[in-house]
């Protein structure tokens, strides 16, 4: 690359967040950033404005606009930050949670925004973690098993609540009215493009992960009428919606939105992308074999490899799912720092939280240093991650959490180690899971929020029996999220390339300790025990959570 | 009874200290009560004066000196409190936990109060719940299997480590020279009326659920040398002694004695007896049916019954081991307080100790009103009880508490009703298993510490789908021994008179709720196949708590 030095702009948008980062194109700098919150944050009990309206559980909406607050107010604050004059900005890309879903007009005004839907709850931006559809998901898979639909195997054989199909049968099946006013059912990860760029395309990521769209094809009108034959229509009438590729421009920055973002108009918009999978470009880890776990409220984790295999409870294989030319391959844990973040919430008692501020530590550092001095399985406890269901393998959200092992003199600080652990068995699982199915792991490189937590990655490293690598970066998303800006602004010719130059990974930050490698292999067949009693061989964890959802329907018999 | 009213003295030895109260003869009124904590409570982290030894796992040892401290002060400030003159007191008996073993010289001396001993760990009493010699019951049980010996069946198939040989055997496996020292090894109920009155029977009760005494006899010479040669003497050597009977006079009260009490010379003092056991006399529960409960930091369940049968996972059932003419059988919850006290330690946030300052509630009080409020089912909890091990029905200490179900909507609440819950489960299995051995079991009679708790007592109700009556008395142990102190004193023909005269309980206290009696049945299926399944499926507990109590052995594989 010559002459001066150009930057571009990622932003990524997550669960209660937006985050921009200004980076450089010819090394990836990270040279400012800021984040701005969603002001109504994760919408759980009742909709804005209307206290008198009560939530169904398991729900999780959000509003859209205050995604495009993100532009206008973290954008340009990252850019004054950086130091970077705007003209020299030549690109920007978005990364979003997924699968998060709006319900628009055509020309992609939310539902919500109209005075005739918003007080509909079906009209409000459907966050990942909503996770109401679950009979819809039912009906989805029993009805795709029964007809041996040959997408099937590609979703690990068990299509998840969280996605496209089961949250819009959700919208059809409790009010179809606002379902006939659905024009366009849009990814969050699109709809930001569109409103940045003024087109709408579907990223091949999410058409792929999220909305089953194989081999060119989304399910087929036959099984979509099946399932209800007012559902017949949903590809052709809301969803279908031509293609990009990752990395490719979508369009150039539209009029408004560079007033929004302070960036130049015209300037190369990247097609929409997930923040998990812009993160294994960040990583420059998007070689097969290189499994990226960016761990956070929940884990995603993806991996790249030359072959389609058909792995059983993974989230999804899609061919240039997560970089053109890789069938990328993706599974989740539904819950892990929300886990802690539950447990430190309810399950402490407040001598842990005076002795944490005397120390000037928060309580997670505190009972992660006091577990630290613990010995692999000193605590002889074994838990079960499931605290927000299980996503991979199991692909159930009727599961929960167990603790197994409590004495009389069992502390907070052993059950927190024991959740600790618990997640990073959820790890493995999937990790032999994929290996046990033809897609070798070699490595495990880690984002998020969690790398900083020094004993929670040795814990991983040492369960895993794998090397671990870290990204450094805060915001490795929004870097990855640069590196295909820089891409779409033409700044390099892949996205491989421009994860090599710009990309980072701290290789074997934690190497597998043998001694206890081999510990935590005993205890991880305990693991491997009670995930197929509670997951596979009987129903008990689902009955329950159905008494505790309906209290008054004789639900536990 | 004619004549100026006249009174009794019950004691009852407890875990943490002893409780004199003073009864009325001819009604049963209480009229005068004193506790006094033993000073050196449960030893179980060094011996006394010498913070530099450190004891093992599972120890628990008291010092017998501190038992008579209770009669030195707690007995003369409860005789003053009644305002009762003392030579109007015409009898004295005790209770006590049990087993809890003393080795002591041929007069009854405590080997710790020698010097050459003082420094031996298993110089000391070994109270109750003392569980390191679980490898001893282990061998105990092995080999009466393998030797079909005809006693196993009386115990439920099981010896547990708690009980007087496998307490002896371990003292012979780690320190024989103490053991050869061990002139006579003495339950502390018999050995606290030695003291008394200076003569030592031993009570039939112990005798028989704790020694293994049946029919007459004990274990046999060649099954105890089978177990080691040099164990093959220990009933004629330490153990063997005439027999009492419950209720019958032991002996009088000796000049030091009654200078200790401040009580009559050579008042009648009964033969020696367990807290459980007399509090079904105190209950007037002696009949045949009545399921006697004494909740506190464990669960003590007696019963009677007409006929001998072998139930899997008693206790033990004992020819007039709770009252003579009867057969009396015994079963156990080796944690049911002590699991919601350590809970209450371990694992509620400050903002519920703040909120029950200011609610002037106790911790438990406050959970107990929130969880009140709960219907059945609602925290789609289930727990099982194992925090201390299990006594009844499956005998094995090392199994461990678990907790299924828990979300990111679970709160200490939930929690704490689900592990009241669990021991109500704990119970119905007693229940259950009893009728199904043919032992009837028409009421529950509840007494102990945890009566005063409401919704506890509605949950065992509804659980166990039977009336349930409640023990007033907040001194029912030492209720029921001033009532076999009365019988001894020659005031009633019988404990069963004494009891119908001066026992008491408010029968129907508590009964079933038929809808809760219902969706608990629906639970309890759920606890039976977690019973079931961790309890006898599986060794996975029994592993992980010897990673916990082993960490330098490879003890996970």
């Amino acid at each position: 690359m010559t002459g001066p030095e150009k930057y571009t702009v990622g932003i990524d948008f997550g669960t209660l967040s937006g985050r921009a980062l200004v980076v450089r194109v010819s090394d990836g700098a990270e040279l400012g950033s800021a984040e701005h919150a969603y002001r109504h944050a994760v919408i759980t009990d009742h909709l804005p404005g209307r206290p008198d309206t009560e939530l169904p559980p398991d729900y999780a909406l959000q509003v859209p606009a205050d995604y495009l607050e993100v532009l206008r107010t973290a954008v340009p604050a990252a850019v004054h930050r950086s130091g970077v004059d705007p003209s020299d900005v030549i690109g920007l890309a978005t990364d979003f949670t997924a699968c998060t879903m709006i319900p628009t007009r055509h020309d992609g005004t939310p539902l919500c925004e109209l005075p005739a839907w918003r007080d509909h709850r079906h009209a409000y931006a459907k966050l990942w973690r909503h996770h109401a559809a679950q009979p819809q998901a039912d009906r989805i898979n029993r009805l795709a098993a029964q007809r041996g639909e040959p997408w099937l195997g590609r979703y690990g054989g068990l299509i998840s609540s969280e996605w496209e199909f089961a949250k819009a049968l959700e919208i059809l099946d409790e009010d179809p009215e606002l379902y006939a006013a659905v024009e366009r059912w849009v990814e969050a990860a699109d709809w930001i493009v569109w409103q940045l760029c003024g087109t709408y395309l579907r990223n091949v990521c999410t058409a792929g992960y999220k909305a089953i769209r194989q081999d060119g094809r989304y399910p087929s009108r036959e099984f979509l009428a099946a399932l209800d034959p007012a559902f017949a229509d949903v590809v052709v009438d809301k969803i279908d919606q031509p293609i990009g590729r990752l990395g490719d421009r979508a369009g150039g920055l539209t009029a408004q939105a560079a007033e929004w973002t302070g960036l130049p108009v015209g300037i190369p918009v990247a097609v929409g992308n997930v923040d998990a999978h812009v993160t294994a470009a960040a990583a420059d880890a998007l070689d097969p074999g290189r499994l990226v776990a960016i761990m956070g409220t929940s884990t995603c984790h993806v991996v790249n490899a030359a072959v389609m295999q058909k792995v059983p409870g993974m989230c999804g294989v899609v061919d240039g799912g997560i970089v053109d030319g890789l069938w990328g391959y993706e599974a989740g844990q539904s819950g892990v720092g929300d886990i802690f973040a539950w447990f430190i919430e309810h399950c402490v008692p407040g001598r842990y939280e005076r002795e944490a501020e005397r120390s000037g530590r928060t309580l997670h550092e505190h009972l992660t240093a006091l577990a630290a001095a613990q010995h692999v399985g000193q605590h002889g406890l074994i838990a079960l991650d499931w605290h927000s269901g299980n996503r991979s393998v199991l692909v159930d959200h009727r599961l929960s959490g167990v603790m197994v092992g409590q004495t009389l003199a069992t502390t907070c600080v052993d059950q927190y180690r024991a959740l600790l652990e618990a997640t990073a068995f959820g790890t493995r699982v999937i990790v032999e899971t994929l290996q046990r199915h033809g897609v070798p792991i070699i490595e495990l490189v880690v984002a998020g929020g969690l790398v900083k937590n020094e004993l929670l990655m040795q814990i991983y490293a040492d369960v895993t029996g794998l090397p671990l690598s870290c990204v450094p970066s805060a915001q490795a998303p929004a870097l990855g999220s640069a590196i295909h800006a820089a891409t779409a602004a033409g700044a390099y010719p892949s996205v491989r390339e421009a994860a090599a130059r710009m990309g980072r990974r701290r290789q074997r930050a934690f190497v597998p300790i043998p001694a206890n490698v081999e510990r935590y292999d005993a205890l991880y067949a305990k693991y491997l025990a009670l995930h197929d009693y509670f997951g596979r061989e009987n129903t008990m964890m689902r009955e329950l959570r159905e008494a505790n959802l309906n209290p008054n329907v004789g639900a536990l018999t």
